[in-house]
């Protein structure tokens, strides 16, 4: 029998297993890029490691979030792809979802903020997503998403809490470890938790003695408290410029960042935001903040990376050009 | 005997030919980054072609120039490099000269005018070089280098208008080439003519069919003029954001301009800023404005590239990430 995680309300969700992520890397390959692995000599020389930038920045959509969204969309049988999907995101999952719809042919529905930025609306609706706007609260997102399925029939995609969505974030770590071949630790942003989770699956799987680290702004530091704590303690108006990482772990995610994850590792602000200049400036590379945060973690952690060889996933590179961190401080 | 041009001064110049860019390619193989070809659908739709971006803002020092920097610095005879090298530059070949002198041990100076950008002058002294200030006028620039080359006998290397440094340019568009196949079209910058005459040479050598643009801004439009004039004409102290086109054509990148290019494309400041604004934001790459000269002429050209494959030099990344040109205009 397949193990499972059960919810709050006593719903229960099965727990991915490799042979997942096998069969969402086939179902996902026409639908998104097997990304480059970047190197610099520069941040190996201040970190003294030999870092492996998985850049999924440069993914379908600008973030990793193509990889989950694309196997939950395709992994749906007619009937119910017919009646669409819909989920509620102001950020990537929303950009990722329309665009896996769009290339399936069925409509989206994203319940977004009226706050969220109009280049994330735009990009949205330019994948074919229509936009339902609600108050910027969970309550109201959730109100709202649930009408819209009551309504219509539409397959709700959670950004994290689901296993094919944490099925195909896997994928980006296994495209990694067989381009560059084995390693001794990885490190990834954690927000909810879906990028982590598929770390875990893949290198438990197929690389067993790589560690992974989860790295956390200070001001979202939930899953750091979680993890310290034994048990999921939810996000307290989490306040940071790492825009992807403010949400809560969920009890799928919590099973693998309770099981298999080595650390949390915390950066302030101010290294978040200096750790993505250093990478534009150096790498030439577009990075959102989020992505940003695990380049921090390591530029913070020397001795514990020291001598190996280390993954980073750098999530993804949506940002507002107009409002950059640094301008305000340089 | 070998094809020569010959100087305003009466001092000849050997022109390069395919074997030099071949010897130039294994002799800077080690020193310099194989950059990777990027595609963009969102590109490609907008221009209605097939687009492959040699990414040349990932090469070493961040610039195409590291090719042929490494090519000069790196086929001196061992009593001629132990004197050191010298040039006048306050942009990219004066990081790159320094990084190639630095990669073979011996001395770099570097004339720049005390007014160029701190962050590359800390580049310069990063990679080794030594920095000697002069005035703002490219008078005092030769005589401070001369000074330079006749105290210490330092070999200089000039920008563009060096076969070594031409040869080593066109290694660039033969790996793009090798890479993506047959193009019907390059577009690369334009200033002194040093990576549009290595194309030149490459495509004329590998690629007769592929036609090679230049493009060039609005506002130091001389290579355009020289070209419909059909003789040099000198810059007329152009202002344009595009740093490293302000320079003029000398006598050796004429002698490909005036042969094998087939137009000069020119774009204005705003076309160029929105160009480099749309790479950023799309592809997720830091360009610098020379960069984006390119890309602005392959936009307001689709007819002239519709349906076609066509190669577009991203030649570097060096920005000021703290005065980006859009946070005027946003």
């Amino acid at each position: 029998m397949r193990d499972e995680v059960t919810e709050e309300t006593g719903e229960t969700r099965p727990i991915p297993n490799f042979d997942d992520v096998r069969i969402a890397h086939e179902r996902i390959r026409p639908w998104v890029h097997r990304t480059p692995v970047h190197t610099s000599t520069t941040f190996d020389s201040w970190i003294g490691a030999s870092l492996f930038f998985k850049c999924e920045n440069f993914q379908k959509a600008g973030a990793f979030k193509a990889r989950g969204s694309a196997n939950a969309v395709f992994s749906l049988d007619a009937e119910t792809a017919a009646r669409g999907v819909a989920t509620h995101s102001s950020g990537n999952h929303a950009l990722s979802l329309s665009r896996a719809a769009g290339c399936r042919g069925i409509p989206c529905t994203v319940v977004m903020p009226h706050t969220a930025p109009k280049s994330k609306m735009d990009a949205v609706r330019g994948y074919g997503g229509e936009i339902v706007t609600c108050e910027p609260s969970l309550a109201d997102r959730e109100r709202t998403l649930n009408d819209i399925v009551d309504r219509s029939g539409a397959h709700f995609v959670h950004p994290y809490n689901d296993s094919r969505v944490v099925a195909g974030q896997a994928t980006c770590s296994r495209e990694l470890i067989e381009d560059v071949g084995s390693l001794d630790a990885i490190i990834a942003p954690i927000g909810g938790g879906g990028m982590i989770s598929g770390s875990c699956l893949t290198t438990r799987s197929i690389a067993g003695t790589t560690r992974v680290y989860a790295a956390e702004p200070d001001q979202a530091d939930d899953a750091c408290r979680s993890f310290h704590t034994g048990r999921i303690i939810p996000d307290d108006a989490p306040d940071t410029i790492a825009d992807g990482l403010r949400v809560s772990l969920r009890p799928l995610t919590w099973h693998f960042v309770s099981n298999y994850v080595s650390d949390v590792l915390l950066a302030s602000e101010a290294e978040i935001i200096e750790a993505m200049k250093l990478v534009w400036q150096r790498m030439k590379i577009v990075i959102e903040p989020s992505s940003a945060v695990a380049v921090a973690a390591a530029l913070k952690n020397r001795t514990l990376f020291s001598g190996q060889r280390v993954g980073v996933i750098t999530t993804g590179g949506n940002v507002d050009l107009a409002k950059l961190p640094w301008m305000d401080t340089a």
